[in-house]
C-alpha cells in the first residue's frame, strides 16, 4: 500500500484523498482543527505544523510527502523531504522574493522595484485572499514587512495550472478566467476565451524549470488593459483555480499532482468543453437546494459556515453552464 | 451532518462514500473484515452482519442505513429500516421468489416452473459470479435448496440500472451489454448498441414500482439468439456493470444511489459518449502499468490479490475507448 502523507488536512487535502483513493493511496494528514476537511480521507494527526513528533508520525512508513497548504512552515516541509520542495514552498510565502523570482527567470510581473504611487503596499507574508493589502501613496508610507507594487488595471484575472512529473513530464491544463469578490475567487472559467495560452505555458514552465519542480503549480497573472500577461503570484500547490479539472478535463489536477510527486505518468489535461465553477463562501445553500440545478456538480468541504470562509464549490460543465446565473443566485 | 450508515463495507460501499463525501456526507460501514475496501472512507464497524450490537451501533445517530452487498441477513436490514428495503433484499437472495416476482409482473424470464431438459440447476440463495450453478439432464436431480431453469441460448448479456428515489422521481442508464469470464463479469460496454431499451425500461419500471424501490436497481438480462429480452436476475443495489457510470454519465450510479435513498433531486444520467470498463480480477498490473494506458481511469479496491477476486477495474471514455485492446492484454 503506498501511502500518502501530507501536512495540512483542508479542502485540497480532502480532494486528494478523493482523487488518491481509487488509485489505491492510502492518506494520513497533519493539521491543526480535528474536524479538519480530510478527516473523512484518511487518517488525522492532530496537531501544529511545527510539531516535530507530530510530523515524524505523518512521515513514519509513508512513500511521499507533500502539503496543501502555502503557510505551512518551510522547515516542516524541508525535514520530511516534502515534493514539492521546502525551497518552492519558502519562496512563494515571501511576496518579495516570488517577486524577484519572477523577475530574474524573465517572467513579467508589475514593477515593484520603484513603483510609480499611489502603490499596493502588501505584506510580505502570509497575505491570503486578498488580506494584508493597502493603498499607498507614498512609498515612504511602506512598512518593513511589506513590498510595494505597481497598481495595474487588468482587463482580467487568469490562472494557469501546469504539473511536473518527477520523472520530468510536463503538462498544462487551459488557461483559466478567474473572478473574485472581495479578494475571495467567486468563479473560475476554462478554458478562458483568446488566451493568451503561449506566454501563461512559457511562464509557467520558467518556473518549474528553476525551482526543479514536482507536482501541480499554479500562477495567476493579470492581462492588462494594454495587452500585457503579468504574473501575479505563484501556489507549490493545487489551487482553487482548478477545481473545475475534477468534471471537466479528463484527469483532475488532484489525480494530476498524485501522479506527479509519485513519478507515475501523468494523465491528459484535455479539456473538451466549457467549464464554470462557482465557489460556495461564507454560507451555502442547502444541498437540495444545489442538486435542483441542472448537471450541479456539487463538493461540499464539510465545514461550518462563518463569513468569507470557503464551503464548497460547484461546477457545471457543458450545457449545464447555462444553469450558471440560476446557480449564482442561490449563492 | 448527514450520515449514511451502510451494511457491507466492500467496494461498492467505498464508491458511495467517494461519490457521497463531495455531497457532504458522512460514512459509516458494518463488515466482518478489518481490511474492508470502505474503510478508506468511513468509520468501519468490524463484526458480524448479524451482530445486534454492532448493527445498533451502525445505525445510531445516522440519517439513513442502506447497504452493499446482496447477501446481508434480510433480518439485518429490516430491524434498521434499510432503504432500499429488507423486502426488496429478501426477495433477490432467493431465485425462486424472484423468478415468481418476474412471471407475477409479466417480466419475461428463462422457464423455470417445467423447463426443458438438460437444464441449468441454481442454488436458490448465496449464489454470485456463477458459483452454485450446474447442468442436469433430468429434473429428478434437483436438490430441495435448487431450482431449475431453461437452457437459454443468447445473443448477448445486458443489464440496465434504474434508479428510484424515495419521492418516487425515477430515472434510467442507458442500457449496458456485459462480457463475462468463468462466471464473472469481465467488461462492460455502454451505450449498449441497439437495445431494446423500451423493453429492458418497462421491466425494470415493473420491479420498481412493486417493490415502492429507492435507490438503484439493476436488473441483468439476456437477448436471446431469437431477439427475446429475458429478466435474469436482479440487484437490489449499485452494480457491478454500472462502475462506468463514474466518469461515463453526467452522475455516477454511487451518486445517484444516496440521492435516492436521501430523497434529493436525482442526477441526469446522459451518457455522452460511449464507455468501456474492464474489471481487475485476481491480479493487478502495476498502477504505472494501467496508468501508461492513454485515457484510463484506474480504480483499485485495496485488496489483496487472490485468484477470482474483484481486485478494480479501469474505465475508458469516447476517443480512449480505442485502448481497450491494450488495456485488456495487460489484465
Amino acid at each position: 500500500m503506498t501511502v500518502v502523507a501530507c501536512i495540512g488536512g483542508g479542502q485540497l487535502g480532502r480532494m486528494l484523498g478523493l482523487a488518491g483513493i481509487p488509485l489505491g493511496l492510502d492518506f494520513r494528514f497533519l493539521d491543526p482543527a480535528p474536524d479538519a476537511p480530510a478527516q473523512a480521507v484518511g487518517e488525522l494527526i492532530v496537531a501544529a505544523y511545527d510539531d516535530e513528533c507530530a510530523l515524524r508520525r505523518l512521515a513514519a512508513g509513508s512513500d511521499v510527502v507533500t502539503y496543501e497548504f502555502e503557510n505551512v512552515p518551510a522547515d516542516a516541509a524541508r525535514s520530511l523531504g516534502a515534493i514539492p520542495t521546502a525551497a518552492a514552498l519558502e519562496l512563494t510565502q515571501d511576496r518579495l522574493e516570488e517577486k524577484r523570482l519572477f523577475r530574474r527567470l524573465g517572467i513579467p510581473t508589475p514593477e515593484f522595484e520603484s513603483p510609480p504611487t499611489p502603490a499596493l503596499a502588501k505584506t510580505r507574508r502570509l497575505g491570503y485572499d486578498g488580506k494584508g493589502q493597502r493603498l499607498i501613496s507614498t512609498l515612504d508610507e511602506l512598512a518593513d514587512d511589506e513590498l510595494a507594487e505597481e497598481l495595474v488595471s487588468f482587463r482580467r484575472e487568469l490562472s494557469i495550472l501546469a504539473v511536473r512529473s518527477t520523472t520530468g513530464e510536463t503538462a498544462f491544463y487551459p488557461l483559466v478566467e478567474n473572478v473574485h469578490r472581495d479578494g475571495i475567487l467567486r468563479s473560475s472559467h476554462a478554458p478562458a476565451a483568446d488566451a493568451p495560452t503561449a506566454a501563461a505555458q512559457d511562464s509557467a514552465r520558467r518556473l518549474l524549470d528553476a525551482l526543479d519542480y514536482a507536482g501541480v503549480l499554479a500562477l495567476e497573472l493579470f492581462e492588462t488593459e494594454d495587452g500585457r500577461l503579468l504574473a501575479n503570484e505563484v501556489a507549490p500547490r493545487v489551487h482553487n483555480s482548478g477545481h473545475w479539472t475534477i468534471e471537466g478535463a479528463d484527469t483532475s489536477q488532484f489525480e494530476n499532482h498524485l501522479r506527479a510527486i509519485l513519478g507515475l505518468p501523468l494523465g491528459s489535461t484535455e479539456t473538451p468543453e466549457p467549464v464554470a465553477m462557482l465557489n460556495l463562501i461564507g454560507d451555502a445553500p442547502s444541498l437540495e437546494q444545489l442538486l435542483e440545478v441542472p448537471g450541479a456538480h456539487v463538493h461540499l468541504y464539510g465545514k461550518a459556515p462563518r463569513p468569507g470562509r470557503k464551503l464548497g464549490h460547484v461546477t457545471l460543465v457543458g450545457d449545464a453552464v447555462a444553469a450558471l446565473d440560476e446557480l449564482a443566485a442561490l449563492v
